[in-house]
């Protein structure tokens, strides 16, 4: 038998295992062209959550009574295709099950790693997403001072980090707790990262950089964007990746209450989505793909184990639970 | 003797009478390489309700106990230059005031105009900055749709009229009157328009644009900019010029409660300053100019007489007074 993970109900407000149900199914044979997939690590990734709503958007929402999907690192166990063999390790897009079949093209093959969760974190759609937000969104100028909010994350900690290699004077992060203010700090060399949950953003982030900001990479809204508009430099560049302050707001919330300092400060603000950039993954792969391998880039996944708390591991990233990118081992 | 207007205390939320003063001050003499100048008509616009406080920004507050200062065309009555002589028409930033005298070199030579307020509209600042608005913050796009808030103002008149010109397929205005809105229509061409007083922003919109807009133009955020915010498209940009709706607020409003779409929707929201971009006067005018002097750009000036009258006109802006330019004749 295989198994899967269904949507039963869309949440309102922050989603609960029961909107989720793990189903067994009858193990898929691969038809011509096809592989059989065994999943070994699969993503939970804060978008998902607006996928679990009825609203057309980037991406489709899931179905109520069919399988999540998502990214997955598996090993093809079956193969009816010339293009991949039994052994080969393979990047794809039907995470939320043990056992994924598909047509030979939907799977990249990619090499053994010490760490093969990388591919669905720092080598993977949150590193690109850090990248391109970065680079071509906020256009990085060396010498910027940079603030990244979610910065422990799976984007903001490559996002911070790529900051530095690419010569920026300062950067910045906010994270959940205290251990993740420390990781920051002494591990991935932000020059200086808060506790957003000790005192407020603005003051904290003031503290943190006196003089202001040039880029602020924004992934969780709210209080964090307010206070970047307010921190922000004359010309200062946000782009904005997420906000996950707000993804379970059953109300809108309100927004910043500065935008009227966008005008004489001249700052730009501009939203992006990764898959429009897919184009950029060489260039994102040339440059930070041998910075992981030398240490300079460094990386982590918090797993969590079984199919089965799949849900619960997404649940786990709306209450700060991962420390970089948020993985399910199957 | 001369007469000037001063400022004379701070305003807390919206100005008064009270702020200002009619002051008599001796008449000034030119020096050498200096012009005294007859002022014929002078500009209020609603960035001076910003100089009125005590904030740094990017023109320097207004001091309390002396002149106000701002755009205004006259006439040379006396010169100590050999680059102008009496007679000439000059276009120079010493408004507030019947006679003004400085070097020549701040005083630009322009030519007798039917109507001569136009340099300080729409072939003017105002002018130039619905041009860089929408062709360089927003990038216009031929087929695009277009709204504009404040249209009947001096900038969006100009914004709104610019991108037909240039091939908008639709163009949306909204104003304060029902005469701003059938002159919107009528005489500047736009596609629709409506008054924001009749119904909410955001369901006048969704009439006018049941598609969507690709460009905002926003020359008064608040509801405006959160209606924007909802009805443009996938990839649309807005200008940010200014907000004239919170100039005059004693607290911060709070910001669009729809903020959280410009990631899905990869919307960019762009504030600018029309000083930055001066070098663009040549190529504005070069375009603009003829379309106003074959009458495919229409303008309209609203006129104050009397330099006494120069507070009541710039308090008149808030009300929504002016049609187009409001202009303050000496």
């Amino acid at each position: 038998m295989n198994r899967e993970i269904r949507l039963v109900s869309r949440p309102t407000g922050m989603p609960t295992l029961d909107n989720f149900e793990l189903v067994e199914t009858p193990m898929p044979q691969p038809g011509p062209g096809q592989v059989l997939v065994r999943n070994l690590v699969m993503s939970v990734d804060p978008y998902m959550r607006g996928r679990m709503n009825d609203v057309k958007s980037y991406v489709p929402p899931f179905q109520v009574g069919q399988a999540l999907d998502g990214g997955a690192v598996g090993e093809v166990v079956q193969s009816q295709s010339d293009q991949l063999s039994p052994g080969d390790l393979v990047l794809h897009g039907l995470g939320w099950r043990d056992h994924a079949v598909g047509d030979a093209k939907g799977f990249r093959k990619v090499e053994a790693l010490p760490d093969i969760s990388a591919y669905l974190g720092a080598l993977g759609m949150p590193g690109l997403t850090g990248y391109v937000g970065l680079v071509d969104i906020a256009e990085l100028r060396e010498g910027d001072t940079v603030f990244v909010s979610g910065a422990a994350g799976a984007v903001g900690s490559i996002a911070g980090q790529i900051a530095k290699l690419r010569g920026a004077a300062r950067v910045i992060g906010s994270a959940g707790t205290a251990a993740k203010v420390d990781w920051l700090v002494n591990e991935l060399g932000f020059d200086a990262a808060f506790n957003y949950r000790d005192a407020p953003v603005r003051s904290q982030l003031k503290s943190a950089a006196p003089e202001g900001i040039d880029v602020y990479f924004d992934n969780v809204g709210g209080e964090h964007l307010e206070a970047a508009i307010g921190a922000l430099k004359p010309f200062g560049r946000a782009a904005l990746c997420g906000a996950i302050a707000d993804y379970n707001s059953e109300t809108p919330s309100p927004g910043p209450r500065n935008m009227t300092l966008i005008v004489p400060k001249r700052l730009s603000l501009r939203g992006f989505i990764v898959t429009d950039h897919s184009r950029r993954m060489p260039d994102f792969l040339a440059e930070v793909a041998p910075a992981i391998a030398s240490g300079h880039i460094k990386f982590a996944s918090t797993f969590v184990e079984g199919l089965a708390n799949a849900p619960d591991a997404l649940l786990g990233l709306f209450r700060g639970e991962n420390t970089g990118k948020m993985v399910v081992r199957l």
